[in-house]
């Protein structure tokens, strides 16, 4: 994990938060390699959520919360983590995760009775301050979805099953943030909520689980790192009909990279008006705030519906740090000494190509070099450069280390012949191409 | 407005946020269509600047920040709006848009003198609340870049004139929010900060204002509805030397698109530890909490230069609401009838092609629309869609309407030919084009 972290911030993917005035403990800043990276990783998810799938509509919704929200999804009453306080020291800590029941700060074991801590950031909205008039920083973007649900259903002529997926940011106000972007403060998340007619629901919950098994393969999880949870009943979420977590080997240990859970109809139930005339068969607060029914019109019997929901719901941050642990590798070399590689899958690597013309400068060979990256960066398959820096050598070695698929030399050869030496990342092995090649090389490379 | 606004819901482009419980003053969600509209303008300006520029380096940093920060940019002292309260009915109101000095709630003329109201969120971090451990939400992404200058530079090895690009998130808890996504609580900044060699800052400001201007004509907008505003010195920002608004007729008036400043050296000086080392110009706070010195070394004398920082600042919402207005057509048909039409750049549509079967759930020209629908959809251009309605004229309205370029219509032909009718969302004009050459249609009318 250090040496992952170290590289993070070396070649620019992943810093702390406001480093310069001594940081904010759980937040990270993602720099210009870690961006590439994370909208990569982004663009996968939601290219194989909505593109591929007719069925699946897209949402971004607000972060600031109507309480009332929240309120109803059960995150006002239910959304908190045990805490303690030091008695000694005055610290708080996760009641769960002391070792020994002592205080971590100054070993007293002179501590409070746990009380729940709402995991909840609060913020007044407006200029009155009579806290009242507050909102919630969504520690979640599935609500968002279930309230916008007969939005989406009514502009785009949905009917049953079909999706809402939704990528953003989510906040938590974690007692202990820990293990680098693992537990964070804020984050981002993938969420598919996926409805149903009820009574379809396990079946449809076994499918997304191979479905999102066999999508992080493709982003380079192998399934050696992947273990299934099958959530016990006393174990899950108060909405949840059962739940499988997919954990991954992450470096600290084995922990969840997504949750899939049966949501049941409780959150379309909980949030609509009228409940009483709809089946709802989950245990939901009475909602006399609500002016919308959540539920689907049944296009045979007339009856309306309230669907099953099955929730895919991954973490970006997660993600690359799983991602970026399956692609570092230290290779040993031939010739003694080793490298290091970050072998991801082109589709999420944060540059495509590096350009680098033989010598700096040199005027006709960086014009050459220049035409060659705007060719391909034409293809919009992510970010191309050129390297101006003169230096074959350090700079393959850079770009094995970032992860770069491809490095294109322009050598004085490129002039004569139109030809260019492309280095593969993974082979190491150099091949000559033809420059009005390289479109297609880079294409294959990179979308296989 | 009201028929955008209209269109916007009911096509599903953006919905008032909390919609069924009432709806949150001043926040929105983005739906189906809304979210790809925003994702393609965020690409296109990500990609101008960052895939463009070898010189440029993106950047996504978080949104919850030390207050320190913001202290020293001089959000804490200055970020406000002048606010009145009226005595009779306890409300509470900006008062430089008052018309008359009277309180539009009540009528009453007995208000209070305005006093400033700071319009960042703030919220407590941490299982402590004491007052003492809170973050605000960045009122701006500027920040973040600038107390990221160091962590760039070392890991990209800049030099000058180089620049660093960042899209995300900012709140400002405006009193007033009004005209639909133009002046709201959350919304989307594009802004980048490019960094230059002092005494060259009024030239690059000015390739700045040239550059975004023909950006903003590529994504539609046209030159005829935007006048450029020389902010006069007593009403610059405290940070600014100079500052460009690019103005756009909106439909409620002339009013900001984007801002192009030149915020010379104060934020990197003010951030900057050691500043009596430092040849700062500008008027910043004496800083004894930085850990860095925030500049960069010239090559050649090995001296320490503060660049000065040209800023282009955008906002997403206010940019999609100027596309969307320039986009929004209603034409007289000959036919005497009348269709509306959103005449989207097709880089920026939110769908790029629907691919219609002439018959519902007909066999094998679904599967043939399928296959073709797969096969563009591969091409990485943005979202392509099997509409399997089976009715063309109501397809065309529709995609009319939401800005679709090309519908293709799969018949009994096309099983027989292996040809396809590609109908224009412009000319309305319908061609009949061999399957095979559907990839290169495509390619040539999204990307030009």
């Amino acid at each position: 994990m250090d040496d992952l972290v170290s590289l993070c911030k070396r070649r620019g993917f992943i810093f702390q938060s406001g480093e310069i005035y001594g940081g904010m403990q759980g937040m990270y800043d993602f720099g210009p390699l870690g961006v590439e990276l994370k909208n990569n990783l982004k663009q996968a998810w939601w290219s194989s959520m909505i593109y591929e799938n007719d069925n699946i509509e897209g949402l971004d919704a607000a972060i600031l919360s109507n309480p009332t929200v929240l309120r109803y999804s059960g995150h006002e009453d239910t959304f908190s983590d045990p805490m303690v306080d030091c008695k000694s020291c005055k610290s708080r800590w996760r009641s769960d995760l002391l070792q020994n029941n002592k205080c971590p700060g100054c070993g007293s074991s002179d501590l409070t009775e746990p009380r729940p801590f709402n995991l909840m950031f609060k913020t007044n909205i407006g200029p009155i301050d009579d806290g009242e008039t507050f909102g919630y920083l969504r520690p979640e973007t599935a609500q968002s979805i279930f309230t916008n649900f007969k939005n989406v259903v009514d502009s785009s002529s949905k009917s049953l099953p079909f999706g809402i997926a939704q990528i953003g940011k989510a906040f938590r106000n974690e007692i202990t943030p820990r293990n680098f972007i693992f537990r964070v403060r804020e984050f981002e998340q993938m969420e598919l909520e996926f409805f149903v007619v009820p009574g379809t629901d396990e079946e449809w919950h076994k499918k997304w689980v191979d479905m999102r098994l066999l999508w992080w393969e493709q982003q380079g999880i192998s399934s050696e790192n992947i273990e299934l949870y099958d959530v016990p009943k006393d174990e899950l979420a108060h909405y949840s009909k059962g739940t499988i977590d997919v954990m991954y080997k992450f470096p600290h240990g084995l922990e969840e990279l997504e949750g899939i859970a049966n949501r049941t109809d409780f959150d379309l139930g909980s949030h609509s008006k009228k409940q009483d005339e709809l089946n709802i068969t989950a245990n939901v607060m009475k909602n006399n705030s609500s002016n919308t029914r959540l539920a689907i019109q049944d296009q045979n019997t007339n009856e309306w519906v309230v669907p099953y929901v099955i929730e895919p719901s991954a973490g970006v941050e997660r993600g690359i740090l799983a991602i970026m642990n399956e692609a570092y590798n230290v290779e040993q070399l031939e010739n003694g000494k080793e490298r290091t590689v970050l072998k991801l899958k082109p589709h999420l690597s944060p540059i495509k190509a590096a350009v680098i013309p033989l010598k700096k400068n040199n005027e006709e060979l960086v014009a050459l070099a220049s035409e060659v990256k705007n060719s391909l960066q034409k293809l919009n398959l992510g970010r191309i450069i050129l390297e101006n820096t003169g230096n074959i050598g350090k700079g393959y070695r850079r770009h094995d280390e970032i992860g770069t698929p491809l490095c294109i030399t322009i050598d004085f050869d490129s002039l004569e012949n139109k030809t260019a030496t492309i280095r593969d990342r993974d082979s190491m092995e150099q091949e000559v191409v033809a420059i009005n090649e390289l479109q297609n090389y880079l294409i294959k490379k990179i979308n296989g």
